[in-house]
């Protein structure tokens, strides 16, 4: 229960109409893209920095909870109220403050949809590179909170790549500002990169300056077809060793190409059991170049087919059925993202593979294959406790694989509350006590987003 | 003077060929290219991680100051005893771990050089991108803890853009492994960028993952000589339009130019006011495509002349008799590398010219102009007190100008000691709090490179 005093004094701050303390107006605030549910107690809508640090301020001398949300398409359960207290909802900052194409920037508040930005950025011939598969409804300030990817990270890399700086608020309800306008500074710590990807733990970003990147003038593609996984990983290997390498490179495995085939058979081949589709961008002159040496590098004694697609867009149709599909047969999958470097990816598809025989699992792969990101879904029906006991050992066992390989638990969805258990697996426990003690100097009274991503 | 204690503990730690306490031995390790002065008590010389973990406890137990080292060829004094005690000097730290073509990725020990790191890399097709001007003698190490930068940064960014995964020992002693091996990664805080730039005051690196990039397949260059700087920084900012843009865009003031020309009258036309370098690098298809974009770009009323250049070192020739020039006329020069926007060139370089002729203050100008990152050379007799308080007041004038132009005060150099007094000027107290808090959670007795970076 949140102090009546508490209430009284934001009540003081922040409009009526900005304050949500109905249980039915903050159900909407209680789930996330991880299918959890914990709705917090109230939800405020801030509209500027100002607001915000005040806000901070109220709920760090009372100790209430806050968490940092944007529009809750996380997979991670980062973005919900876990202990309760209240959700801060950056929703209704949707300024974009100023474009500046001499300059390659636009500074925003936090609540823009990607998607805006991109729409912003374009007629200027820019674009802002990271592209989670969410961008229509994910917010920029979500986006910097995981440090979101996307397909095209093979080639431009993620969202810690594209910014330049920032103004936040700490748990003290102090207004900080990291990093700088400009493409170079070395003034004091990197602060803007250690509030990407801290998934509202340390800060609230309040601002952000985005580096913007030109459009490509050209763009084309690629689709090949495997006989099996490991002709298709090796091709992966083949294509990624080319010095002028894909602007996406994306995989999906034979159960992938099952589930789509059995509702669009006429989408795929039927003897293709594992599918590569690659994008490459540039220059007019760049592209028949590039395409040429990426369609030798996808031969080998395992390839069915591989051809050219000229629009792009026909490209991503096949991948675009997947998600919604994969939810219809198993809305409780356990959905992970995987990283290993790439040349582990034959020894981890084929690790996966006897993993999930050994247990019993359904398992579906595909994802971003350049960076060596796979997304792994294990479909379990989480009414039958046996198979989701037998899912959680083998997932265990996964990461355990990931690791040896030398890999990394999560390419592009965070921490969380969802792989909080397994952190440990990746980082030692000096690393981690000392990441503890860097959220306490943020955040010493631990109020935001708190007990998300440690153990 | 170290505690005798203390040093019977180091001498049972650390054979004593890799110890230094006799002042002689000590003495070059007093210096670095700030051309300060400070003889640490002793240098200490680890071979591994471990070693380097031990020390830091000695030295943390004992509460000795600890400064690490490279190669001391820093122009900010972060490199200097500055308060005494021991220097940790990691220059025989000098395997490169491995090279990984497929994963592109290369591990290395801290005192190997920058150059070192090239001709390891070339072999396979790659290259490591920041390529300070030091590149010769620098280590890879001091690289990473001033996030160096050079001429190719405005294609390829600078340090922190270029690095996977670090291992380090914190001012605790504690042994942290950083980032990840692969191109994506987003569990825990970004460490790996905090450390980056940080100047030894956090942690020591004793390991780094690099991610190379593949050699471009061919390099052209342009060279561009203008009537007065007024003309030739709106080319600047013309060039840096394109969306293919230079892999170089290096800037000469008259100061500079006439440097130059009076040493070597050859190298350069004797009307030119203002000189651009500009190199591109690519596919053989791109390098035509791109050089007559940018020279078209070069166009306006002050254009003198325009000449593409065919050998890439030739392009580098007159830019590197600079620096040695203006050491002989100005061994005490103040040495900064401010940054604004590349649209607030013009601008700069107009106040710089005014600040200067104001403060009756020599002046040179010359630098990465494609980042907006220009290194401003206050020519001064260091016997001379007045010129010196002339220097100085305009310099600060000159940091007021930068932060007025949204730019920051280091572009490449870092903070050290030099920069110190002036940190203020860009970070707002609460963000300077909070370093300084930082700075306390990785090493709370305050021994690693103490007094650095905060005023």
């Amino acid at each position: 229960m949140l102090p009546a005093e508490f209430i009284k004094s934001l009540q003081n701050l922040i409009p009526s109409d900005r304050l949500y303390f109905d249980p039915v107006d903050c159900y909407a605030y209680a789930y996330d893209n991880s299918r959890k549910f914990f709705p917090p107690e109230c939800v405020i809508f801030p509209l500027t920095t100002d607001e915000t640090a005040k806000t901070v301020r109220l709920c760090n001398q009372f100790k209430i909870p806050l968490t940092p949300r944007g529009r809750g398409t996380g997979t991670a359960g980062g973005s919900l109220a876990e202990q309760g207290g209240a959700t801060l909802s950056l929703e209704q900052m949707t300024q974009i403050i100023s474009i500046d194409p001499p300059n390659r920037a636009l500074v925003t508040e936090p609540g823009v949809l990607n998607e805006t930005i991109q729409a912003a950025a374009k007629p200027h011939g820019f674009f802002w590179p990271p592209d989670p598969s969410s961008a229509a409804f994910s917010t920029i300030g979500g986006n910097l909170a995981t440090s979101a990817g996307g397909p095209h990270a093979v080639k431009y890399g993620t969202t810690r790549d594209h910014v330049l700086g920032l103004t936040a608020v700490t748990g003290k309800g102090d207004i900080i500002k990291t990093g700088c306008y400009t493409t170079k500074g070395v003034v004091g710590y990197d602060l803007t990169r250690l509030l990407i990807g801290s998934e509202g733990t340390l800060a609230v970003i309040t601002e952000m300056t985005l580096k913007l990147t030109p459009l490509p003038a050209a763009k084309s593609g690629l689709v090949a077809h495997y006989q099996d996984a490991d002709s298709c990983a090796s091709a992966i290997v083949s294509i990624m060793k080319e010095p002028q390498g894909p602007s996406a490179l994306e995989f999906l495995d034979s159960g992938s190409l099952n589930l789509i085939r059995a509702r669009n058979p006429e989408l795929l081949p039927s003897d293709s059991q594992a599918m590569l589709m690659i994008e490459v961008d540039g220059t007019e002159h760049e592209i028949p170049e590039t395409t040429a040496k990426l369609l030798a590098a996808c031969q080998n004694s395992g390839l069915l087919k591989a051809v050219s697609v000229q629009n792009t867009a026909d490209l991503w149709k096949v991948r675009k059925t997947l998600s919604p599909l994969l939810r219809d047969i198993a809305p409780k999958k356990i959905n992970e993202d995987i990283v290993v470097p790439v040349d582990k990816i034959p020894r981890l598809l084929a690790g996966l593979s006897a993993l999930c025989k050994q247990y019993q699992i359904a398992n579906v792969n595909f994802g971003h294959a350049g960076n060596g990101n796979i997304h792994v879904n294990l479909l379990i029906d989480p009414d039958n406790p046996s198979e989701s006991e037998r899912a959680y050992k083998c997932l265990d066992q996964i990461f355990d694989l990931v690791i040896s390989l030398n890999g990394t638990l999560s390419g592009e969805h965070g921490i969380g509350s969802e792989k909080r258990p397994y952190i440990g697996k990746e980082l030692n426990d000096a690393t981690l006590t000392l990441m503890k003690q860097i959220k306490l100097t943020f955040d010493p009274n631990n109020i935001l987003n708190p007990g998300k991503l440690f153990p």
